[in-house]
């Protein structure tokens, strides 16, 4: 069992409580901080937390617990994971790692200095169906992989502070490109070098300074492309979707819209569908279990296997600054309109 | 944590073996049993379970167990199960329960009498899609139930066992029979009374007695029907899907062959596929996690924290009770050719 | 070029008259009959025919026609056939042929005393899906053919005589029943002959006296399947699927709802979607081609090309007797809730 | 009816001849050119067509022909297109229109002086879905359009000449993209001017010197992007796909793989299963009507419908030279590494 002192209790605070008190069901939130001390104990009371707490240095010191999960807005991370390094404390982190390279650089090397275990809670290349992917790719099922195509699009952030670049780091591409970054970047192989990025993006829809629309192209050392897709001027719901091409064969994988369960309803009971559903009557597609098909209950369980293993979790810091790296060179790509080059 | 004694060391075996030690993590198999005293310890090596054993009598009165899966024949489920409940042990039995309903319902007293935990392993309803699919059925999104197609379909059976009569009980219907009618029972309602059946059957491709096909229809007590699709002989690998039909909704789940995972490989390295499937090159239709998609993880999560908080399971002994019942019904109407009444 | 008169002007002589001036764009509805002048003229000016008509024995017995099209009501197919016969004009008949086999086979005599052209205008088994994967049944690609699902499904009628039992002759098994019973017949094989029906029917959701639902199963001589679901309580569209199952394959065909064709609109302008549609916001599944999708097109090809070249069409009034005797033995079914023979 | 002389025997020459004696059943290839004279008297054998020639001239200057259908190799268009200009005949001219948008321009001057008919005949903007999908952009079910993703991808041409720079102008860029260029054009809407292209493209597989993988972007005075995919490393047969994002809704086309028909064959007589397919064992996807379903039919259907009745086709050599420039655009971009503007 591991005792967890959780920060935040947002989106991905909910999503990350069910998880970790569901699936493997004998790790523990131990204390849970949120700013406001109502939020902070409602929660505790949904979720069987024995401490809340409305002050994060509190949280993360408190001498029973063994890690802390960090889910908390972008531009905290770095302050907060400081702390836990300085206190000890293993540290998940929730993505991106940094607003940008340079912060991630300095939180990996505060891990690295202190000692600590440390875990990038990149989710979606822990949905079930990336795992056997990966692993048939691995095997050899379709050759050398040539070109990847990871996409996530939704309609839109559902806080205020993902749209305000200060506390974000930008939009689309650092909130979703994240994810399609590292998708990629397992399925390229981590041990090839990520050189060049070419980028577009736009504020085609919402009235934010921030894109809400990007498409790039990484390049690889091999020659292979890793595609992204991000927008937040999707409309239908959440398209999560990734393609693999390789020089004998290729993967398709549908997170979301269409993966064998829909539903037509013309009553107003529908209920709850799935994260961003636009509607609930007519033609609808629900997720059956959203913390697996999302892969936080695969994350969890590698993560804190491996910590009471003394291993390494699949991602850590390390990938979290590659990512923020790329992501540093497709917003300098979008401004110089050329290939920008990955500076790790 | 959950002590248990698995009798049985085949596909299911196994099958319970990973959901038991994966999902949870915290239950652990105490002592396996195989008839082959070199395959209960290869099964005990391979799963890390500290004990093994020949002699099934001897697994279940291991004093330090708490509960018993049954993951043997058809046959020997009554007799096994029997002498667990004189042991006073918990009883989680595979399905079917018996091989008619006599015996289902000789099984269903003697775990009453004897006052144990008793858990019907019909992993199907406990699909991620299913129980949310109930969930919004539950809620009225798709109106009265009128319909439920369910149908189970591959190639056949991996075990002898299963071919002959005196050992299964019977062919497709009793095999896959016993999930279609229970997945359809759930959707329609468990209050409601199954009155009677009608079933064609026939052997159409395989040298064995049983029936290798068979298409039946249960009209309940609402006037709904619970349609039941079961086959042995369909190609391309297994067809596992649900159709359900209110007065205000529809509802279509594919649990295995189109769900999100398509690969094309030509390579001759595609590795493992899944469950019953026929091809490993051209175009192949993985599945991300089979035990949480066949609904094995979900169960266990709801036997085992049932058993622990002292509720009911989904399903009990009663259920494969009805479920037995209804499969005798079948079974008769193939033979009178005319519509046969459900005996509870 | 073909010179049509076409009698009836509801929804089915719309579609026919669209294939007819459109696919081939050479044969011409030269006199359209209607009930009502009004809506003859209305026809006639929407799609430039020279000649309309309220008098059907006027349209029939036009000089200048070489066939007659067929699509008026169940009950008004005998009277208007045998009076084509007699005037010695080709005939092109709606499905179902009559109201039973009674009246098929009155209907089949005349044309063959008479010795015109007759062709049954069964539109399913030309669908350009249906048309291929009946060669590929013919090469052999999927063994011999064992089982076959034909479902068709939406939630009822447009117009009321299909509920009045004495002028469409039942509910669902009729107005629907007969495609599948001839697709499952086509890809069985017309030489294989069908012996007896078990059919459920039921009056599941609507205020009328016909059957809204009914699910049968035709045994075939081979001891194949054909099974027919029909259903005029499905939700969410229209369901048009067949499946075959076979000793060496399997072939799925899906016609309308998830053919490759998605669309989502929030907006209220998204316009006509598909024949039987229930929604035209939120996801949608539009056809792009509906004439051709349902078959019209291939049908009136076959049909007009081989009685230019004095061949018989793919479905004649023979095939419309088989369909109709199949399904008497259907609804005989449903009242002695037995098998019931198929008489030839 | 329209009397056509057909230039070029190869896989175009064949699709054409196809649909222009099939669909409208009316007009008739009155001469062919093929190079040898043998392959021309097959074809004309074939198809029924009177007349066959090794002389293009001739073929051209038939006095009984009323157009011309260019099948020939890319570099051939421009010279037969002058020739039949100067001749006075109606000119159907396959795509890509030029080698380049020089030499379209040229074309586009010369039909335009000699005052003659001309189509370019990019079929894939026909097709029914995108046919459909059109008419619900433009009565604004998607609000307004922002992004195109257009893909068309298989496993490499069939013919020679298409990996000689000299006879094609390029790889997969204008083999394919043509088509995806200007599928996005007609969504994002013609009226709106293409700016900028932002184009990678690499030699990743084949043994040749034009690239076999190609990702683009066009950037359009409105700010839409239309994205074009083009591959021929692509496993699995051929991808044809669309996607339309717009403010207020999505449109997924999917043109080829999944459209609804599904076989699974263990036989060797599986038999033709559609352009570019890899495989004819295992889990196979026909296509029912290729020539409808890839836009040959409704092209022809409006090409000689508009040439008849004195009006525009949906595209004609004005169409073909914007494409041409925007493909030396993309070109330009992958040499230079930047955004290239679109001249025109
Ligand atoms: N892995 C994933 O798939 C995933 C999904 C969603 C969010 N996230 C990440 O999780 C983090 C939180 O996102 P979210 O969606 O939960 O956001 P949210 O807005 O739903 O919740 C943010 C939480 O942080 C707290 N917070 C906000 N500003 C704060 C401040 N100045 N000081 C202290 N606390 C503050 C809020 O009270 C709330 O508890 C972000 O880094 C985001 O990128 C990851
Ligand atoms: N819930 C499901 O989805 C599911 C799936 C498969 C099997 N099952 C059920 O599980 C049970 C076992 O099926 P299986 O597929 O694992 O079969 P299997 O043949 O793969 O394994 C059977 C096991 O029982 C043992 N066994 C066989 N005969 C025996 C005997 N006479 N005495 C003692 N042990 C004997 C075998 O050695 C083996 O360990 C059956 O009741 C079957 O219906 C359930
Ligand atoms: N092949 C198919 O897929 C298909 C589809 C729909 C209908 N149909 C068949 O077409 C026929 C007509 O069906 P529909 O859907 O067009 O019906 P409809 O109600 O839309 O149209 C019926 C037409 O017949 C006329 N009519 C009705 N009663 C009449 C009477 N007593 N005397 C003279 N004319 C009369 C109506 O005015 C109308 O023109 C039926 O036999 C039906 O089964 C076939
Ligand atoms: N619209 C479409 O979807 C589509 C599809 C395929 C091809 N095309 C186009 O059609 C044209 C032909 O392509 P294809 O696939 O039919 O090629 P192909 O190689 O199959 O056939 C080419 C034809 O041109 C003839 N030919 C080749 N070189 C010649 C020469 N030097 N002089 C005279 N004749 C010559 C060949 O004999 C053959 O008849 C190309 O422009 C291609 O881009 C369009």
């Amino acid at each position: 069992m591991t005792r967890i002192a959780l920060l935040g209790t947002g989106l991905i605070g909910r999503f990350y409580a069910q998880s970790l008190h569901g699936r493997r069901s004998r790790d523990r939130i131990h204390v849970v901080y949120s700013r406001s001390w109502d939020r902070a104990a409602a929660f505790a009371e949904e979720f069987g937390i024995p401490h809340d707490t409305s002050d994060w240095r509190a949280a993360i010191s408190n001498p029973d617990i063994d890690a802390v999960v960090i889910g908390l807005p972008n531009h905290l991370h770095r302050e907060v994971v400081l702390a836990i390094a300085a206190a000890g404390k293993a540290i998940l982190c929730t993505k991106p790692l940094g607003i940008n390279a340079t912060e991630a650089l300095q939180m990996l090397q505060a891990v690295e200095e202190a000692g600590v275990y440390h875990a990038y809670l990149e989710d979606l290349v822990y949905t079930p169906k990336t795992l056997k992917a990966l692993k048939s790719v691995q095997a050899g099922a379709i050759g050398d992989v040539l070109w990847v195509r990871s996409r996530e699009a939704h309609s839109g952030p559902h806080s205020d502070w993902f749209w305000n670049k200060d506390l974000s780091g930008g939009g689309a591409i650092i909130d979703l490109g994240c994810h399609c970054i590292e998708i990629a970047r397992n399925f390229i192989g981590k041990q090839i070098r990520p050189v060049e990025v070419m980028c577009w993006a736009d504020t085609q829809m919402h009235p934010v300074d921030v894109e809400d629309h990007a498409i790039g192209m990484v390049r690889y050392e091999s020659g292979a492309i890793g595609q992204f897709e991000t927008s937040w001027i999707f409309r239908g719901g959440m398209d999560l979707r990734d393609e693999v091409g390789g020089s004998e064969g290729t993967i398709w994988l549908n997170h979301w819209l269409r993966t064998g369960m829909e539903m037509f309803s013309s009553s107003t009971q529908s209920g709850y569908i799935a994260e961003k559903a636009e509607t609930d009557t007519g033609w609808l597609f629900p997720v059956g279990n959203e913390g697996a098909a999302l892969g936080y209950d695969d994350m969890f369980a590698d993560v804190l296997g491996q910590m009471e293993s003394g291993g390494r979790p699949q991602e850590d810091f390390y990938d979290g600054y590659v990512v923020n790296a790329i992501i540093d060179a497709a917003y300098q790509s979008v401004k110089t309109r050329q290939w920008a080059p990955v500076e790790l």
